[in-house]
């Protein structure tokens, strides 16, 4: 096992014993019974420092969210932020996106966001992109048939690969464009601590949705 | 009917009988037996000054070429090129885009390319985008359910507007690419006119394919 940059933030973790449930598995496909509600869940893959997702659970209380991130140094300060701003209405998981259908039950999310991924350029870490095909397979599986993912990113490769890939995947895009902030979407967006500091520096943000593939499937089949 | 700018021209079309056929409508769902072979056909859409189509009909004689193009002024140096290539695979179609379905039967046309078509920057003009979705559906019916879209542009709006396009009438998205000449589709690449300038002068070029929905309903239907 590597050491621990701050070995106090685990300890930390276990604090927040509703905003962080060490169990998760076993409440796979009974998040609903966990918050106490039947309100539909969206949740962020590598919520970073969470302003994204905290802000999202702050303006919409019908909505369950997520935060999913691997690094405990990080993750522990969008726990406070929920924490501070008294949310009900949000969860975070310390996991990695790898084992996300260890957490989830099959059409149990009604929303993925991926903001500002990890970009991997060289072409032989293409893999371990979060859009990356083998990923979109477990998102389609954790996905409701009706929920999609919106991607942001500022990383045109990364993009470029996740439009590719989402397409190869029969997701169903919509809403691209390829300067956020100069487009109808920029309406109403939150910004994530990344996005923030990209646009400060006045660079562009690209962006997607892909509706789940059975979205197409219902089309093909001429339900919709 | 408004000037003509070179009264001539029209004489000077008519002098290629092979080249520019002036009774299009009647070969419709016959072209093979007009070039006398069964040969699959490409077309593009707004092909100007020809380089790119009768390049490409230089080195496929087993394709059978079209380009389309509405203003003679420029048509009429695409056929004195494949004139002067001597090539016997290509002929000109001098007619508007929007009456396609007048030429090409159902299922007739094995690929469309559309290169640098006039990007219509204004939101009230984007009607006119050749890859508007009501040219899209005109596309849809003359394109062989194997065949796709092959389209290259400069204008970043033009591309954005077209990926959402592609997407919402079902066409399976792929190669996409924000940087043509530095991705891996820049080999074998032939240049257009247009294209010729924008590289020389830096500008990047923005480059997809599109399938018809065809091929979408068959993946749905477990067929591919
Ligand atoms: C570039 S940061 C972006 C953070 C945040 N979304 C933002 O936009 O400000 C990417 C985050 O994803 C997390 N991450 C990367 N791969 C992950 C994985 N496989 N599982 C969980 N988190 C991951 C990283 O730890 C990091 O916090
Ligand atoms: C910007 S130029 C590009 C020419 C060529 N494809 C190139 O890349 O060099 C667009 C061409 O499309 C033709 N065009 C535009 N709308 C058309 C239509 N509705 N039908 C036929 N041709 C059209 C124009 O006349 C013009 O020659």
């Amino acid at each position: 096992m590597r050491l621990r940059k701050r070995p106090g933030v685990r300890e930390e973790m276990a604090t927040y014993p509703k905003l962080v449930p060490m169990n998760g598995p076993d409440h796979k496909g009974n998040w609903r019974a966990f918050f106490g509600n039947d309100n539909p869940i969206h949740i962020e893959l590598g919520t970073g420092k969470g302003n994204f997702i905290t802000t999202l659970a702050e303006q919409n209380p019908d909505i369950n969210f997520f935060g999913v991130e691997l690094h405990e140094e990080v993750l522990i300060q969008a726990v406070k932020k929920a924490e501070e701003k008294g949310l009900t209405n949000i969860s975070f998981l310390w996991i990695n996106v790898n084992d996300l259908e260890d957490y989830f039950a099959s059409g149990e999310v009604n929303r993925i966001y991926l903001n500002f991924s990890d970009p991997w350029p060289k072409k032989r870490h293409a893999k371990r992109r979060l859009t990356d095909r083998s990923f979109l397979s477990k998102y389609k599986n954790v996905l409701n048939p009706d929920g999609y993912i919106q991607l942001k990113t500022d990383n045109e490769t990364l993009f470029e690969y996740s439009l590719n890939e989402f397409a190869h995947e029969m997701f169903l895009l919509s809403g691209i464009t390829l300067d956020l902030h100069k487009s109808e979407y920029a309406e109403g967006n939150v910004m994530t601590e990344y996005e923030a500091k990209f646009v400060e520096r006045g660079m562009r943000i690209y962006r997607c949705l892909a509706a789940h593939p059975m979205q197409l499937m219902a089309i093909a089949h001429g339900k919709k």
